[in-house]
């Protein structure tokens, strides 16, 4: 099975990229598994513009789209910005919504969240399904916030609280068998 | 008092920006209102980026952050992008939010939205409430979409239907006298 | 594969009624499911209340646990009560909330919804779905919102119009066999 | 200026009603305002029947619909249950939306929430907005979660940190200007 990871964040030091870098660590000891990290900065998409479509749908966008399309699981790592879902995560659905056929539906997705603030993320985390599921994928019930998070990862990267770590483990491992009959 | 409006879209052909002319037409002839219509597309605003913050706040935003802050009241028309808010206007609020001083706070906003479809981009108006609100604006209650957005403007960019231009006259004066009364 | 439907109204000339017994009459065909309908005025639920609560879950909670537990997979039909999901349903799951073992939890559920208006309850499906994703189930991405409902049956009960008939049918089919990999 | 006050959960040691009761001795110190405190509990409504309406509106409606449609402005605290608005809240919503001439609507209306939970109820107070601007309410932008409720108040019902005290007598505050200005 090839999961899928990205975070919702562009900049380097993203919470939400050491929570995919991590999650990223705990899959690979499952041998069933094919995993692809992608950085959406490195992608360079504009803001959704119809023009720039009319002109030719931008490379990143055309990337992406083609390790989603052969990905058969999505987990992403997305931050809240003002109460609401990250606007690079929206404008990457935005845009993937507009390739034809459309990559992004039927894909089991989790989500996690990460915040260096007491809610972990968890409004935007909420909000974020809803496009989701309008384009038609299976969201998986359950999410995780990372609150504090910039206190959760030591100098390996790694989770520091193992109570937190088995639960994000127990949560992938759910995830894993849910991705897996729906395939 | 000082309105500004501005489209959640980006193209030329925007519905939303036709709404948007329209609206201010109607504006226009209250001389007590000064108006103020800024199109997104001009001002070239990158997806929000950590990394591009902290080398600087974008020109654009400043731009916009600057005519926000001076308005008594702003009217935003938008698309629905997947059933939810459309990713310029998200991205649009998350660089302003940005800005410090915050421009983007205790404004009164009208929210409409257009769509060639049955719905009005009503569904994206609800859920580009709540990062507006989170922020500490005070949004208008009622809404209008406009479905069927296509074919509701004649040659002249009027409204065709008398029904909907005296709603959304009624809805502006309504407003209008609202953020009168907040300011 | 045992279904359960029931209606988010409790009026006995309820459309959302309607369009569940007309689901159950599709569904009855597939010779490898049981169904079973329940009318949510019948059970006599109060509205949530923690000394109820403290005195005993209504009977007719009890009862709705037991079909809900029983159950491979959840059909609802709701209506929309001022832009969000029926009090009625949303006092419903409350309580099912509140029996141990949670009985809503991990079920394939399908929302439909039924409104006299142009909109089809859109807004109160989505709105709906969010307790029920919380409680842990999973919600089928698609839903279906019969708009003017009120037209839309002959004097047998059957939908009249064979487009949404068949879009009804096969989104029926989707879901089953959606719920048979979730099994 | 006259207040209504009311908690959106119905037992009597419910922890919104505390805010409730507290926010009301806050008011009190300000003379120009005639604040009610009105228990839910106390007016029997039951969960909404287009049937029971038919028969006619419930006598603890029609209680409410008077002491709503007499107040300048209206401050709810209520619960989070199942992520979502507390359901005694949706249902007396629901029930005053079918009151003529419509009781609730241009109201000035802040929210509180309590949880014993580390989340204070945050989300329920998004959802509950929603249907209260759809009947046209003028919702204050900043709410307040208190966390930990059930250990927040002291034997006299007074909330115990000052930190919290200040913020909720700057909200009320601020609220009650918005309030008199929308007058």
């Amino acid at each position: 099975m090839k999961i899928l990871l990205f975070a919702g964040s562009l900049r380097k030091d993203s919470l939400n990229k050491k929570v995919v870098r991590f999650t990223d660590k705990l899959l690979k000891s499952n041998l069933d598994l094919k995993t692809t990290v992608v950085d959406l900065q490195t992608l360079n998409i504009p803001v959704y513009d119809g023009d720039i479509e009319t002109a030719g749908i931008p490379e990143g966008v055309k990337t992406l789209a083609a390790l989603v399309a052969s990905a058969n699981a999505i987990i992403i790592s997305s931050p809240e910005y003002n109460g609401s879902m990250s606007s690079p995560l929206k404008n990457t659905l935005d845009w993937l919504s507009r390739v034809k056929p459309l990559p992004i539906t039927k894909k089991p997705i989790l989500m996690l969240g990460a915040s260096p603030g007491a809610l972990g993320a968890t409004r935007g985390l909420a909000h974020a399904r809803w496009p989701l599921e309008t384009l038609g994928n299976f969201l998986y019930p359950e999410a995780m916030g990372f609150m504090h998070a910039d206190q959760a990862f030591d100098e390996n990267e790694d989770l520091k609280d193992p109570v937190q770590l088995a639960k994000l483990q127990k949560l992938i491992n759910s995830f894993i068998e849910y991705a897996g009959k729906l395939k």
